[in-house]
């Protein structure tokens, strides 16, 4: 890959080492401007150009990493298979006004006898620490190396992986790091499905009716927000799920939003619904805030 | 305590926060001086002093820390009645010619919701990884911690203890610190006895004791190189200890320098005998060089 794409307007830098990034944000830091760092694992698609945007109004350069992390996916799990798509991820970073891509070599991030990890503890035990107990370990060993490679003054994180979100803020905090961990809104498809570059294994059928997640998670948002009892909202989505043909369902839950506590009945605090669950061949996840509201 | 002791000669500016130390830091930084760092558990004796002498040949400012830190030490380990000696430790400091001392509260370093580890792998795994599993994590975690918060060019630790040192310099590379991670040699009483802070532990009985653990691994060092199997060498070493009374012996093993691989019969690479051995109330650790020799 060359260090400049092919057209002006698409034009963005692409650094593949540790060094050569390191080297570019050094000379943009002592001309003044603050960075952003989006990290990503391609596949890109509206959600992460959001974060982008995000980026762009936090920070006067902003630089995405693209790297599809192995230590984060379990032998069987999506690694070979993960799409893709790295030419037009450059033109997509590019048109959203990116400043540059880091995209590492595997190993760069894992030099021959790499061997520590960083691990998060209660945040990461629920949801999807329960069913991918070596996803976070991976997430947070590989953003904690992106965090000290390039030393953004923030970043920005996408809300559909919420756990994710506070697993990252909580670990550049406890080892300070000195990044603001921000979190992006989710970008839906019209129907309200999360965007997720997962979305790419569903046939046309899936693709149908994976809709009903957010639809699910909505309307038991919505119950408990109207004073519903959690347990009865969510079995009442789970019930929702299945009518339409999901059957497989990871968890459907609703957690404080601070600390993914479980929510209590009666519990007035800013709250989630997650919810995941496997459509055709693809693992999908969602959630949708339940706003705080007065103790019944 | 205030932020300048009481003499002119013992002066040593004290830093209580992240936020001190960062700032002095960054002044010294941007004034062209590179830093180094000695994190120390404070309890200084002459083997400290010569980390901050092996920094002074190696940056133009050192900042010594010291921390005691309750995440390496286990349950009924001697975390309480670790020695503590503050004041004779800051005299001893600026008397070595540090230039400033960094002592966090354990709220400081740990604040609520403190909850990210940083472990390190193989390296970890055998001698007192075995028998205090807890404990490298600790020390990772917390030197992880005082690198991103000093963010020093080069930091010193004893060869003493050998393996924490290997952990800490890949941990280091492993997670992109950017320090360069110094081992300076041990130093020891005059009949062998390593320099400890745990050696305050002995009476005068088991301290005279203690000094065979040197000579133990010296004499099997010797043998080794001059071509005795390992086995064997180790064997006669045990024996020695525990004719000196030193019985309960935690372990006494040839490892290879670099990774701590087991060191087979004939194998010519540089190499360590290490010991841990319980005498009186002390654990004790010390190891010995096995200079690499042409196979047999």
């Amino acid at each position: 890959m060359s260090t400049q794409q092919k057209t002006a307007e698409t034009a963005i830098p692409v650094d593949q080492t540790k060094a050569a990034i390191r080297t570019r944000l050094a000379d943009l830091r002592s001309a003044g401007a603050s960075i952003a760092l989006v990290p990503t694992m391609g596949a890109l698609h509206e959600g992460h150009l959001s974060l982008v945007s995000v980026a762009l109004a936090n920070a006067d350069r902003v630089v995405a990493s693209i790297f599809v992390n192995p230590k984060q996916f379990a032998p069987g799990e999506d690694l070979d298979r993960y799409p893709r798509t790295l030419h037009a991820d450059l033109q997509r970073l590019a048109e959203a006004g990116a400043h540059a891509a880091f995209i590492p070599a595997t190993e760069q991030m894992y030099p021959d006898g790499f061997q520590t990890s960083v691990e998060v503890g209660e945040l990461a035990a629920p949801l999807c620490g329960r069913s991918r107990p070596h996803f976070f370990g991976g997430v947070a060993t590989v953003v904690a190396k992106l965090f000290t490679q390039t030393r953004p003054d923030v970043a920005v994180f996408g809300e559909k992986d919420y756990q994710q979100l506070l697993i990252i803020r909580r670990m550049a905090r406890d080892l300070d790091l000195d990044v603001e961990v921000i979190g992006a809104p989710i970008i839906r498809h019209e129907d309200g499905l999360a965007m997720s570059s997962r979305n790419a294994y569903l046939s046309a059928e899936e693709r149908a009716r994976a809709s009903v997640l957010s639809r699910a998670i909505r309307q038991a948002a919505e119950a408990i927000e109207a004073g519903a009892k959690p347990a009865a909202a969510l079995e009442d989505a789970k019930g929702m799920l299945r009518a339409a043909g999901v059957a497989d369902i990871d968890y459907l839950e609703a957690r404080r939003s601070d600390d993914l506590a479980a929510l209590a009945d009666g519990d007035g605090v800013e709250a989630r619904v997650f919810v995941a669950a496997h459509v055709g061949g693809a693992r999908l996840i969602d959630n949708w805030p339940v706003r705080a509201r007065s103790k019944s």
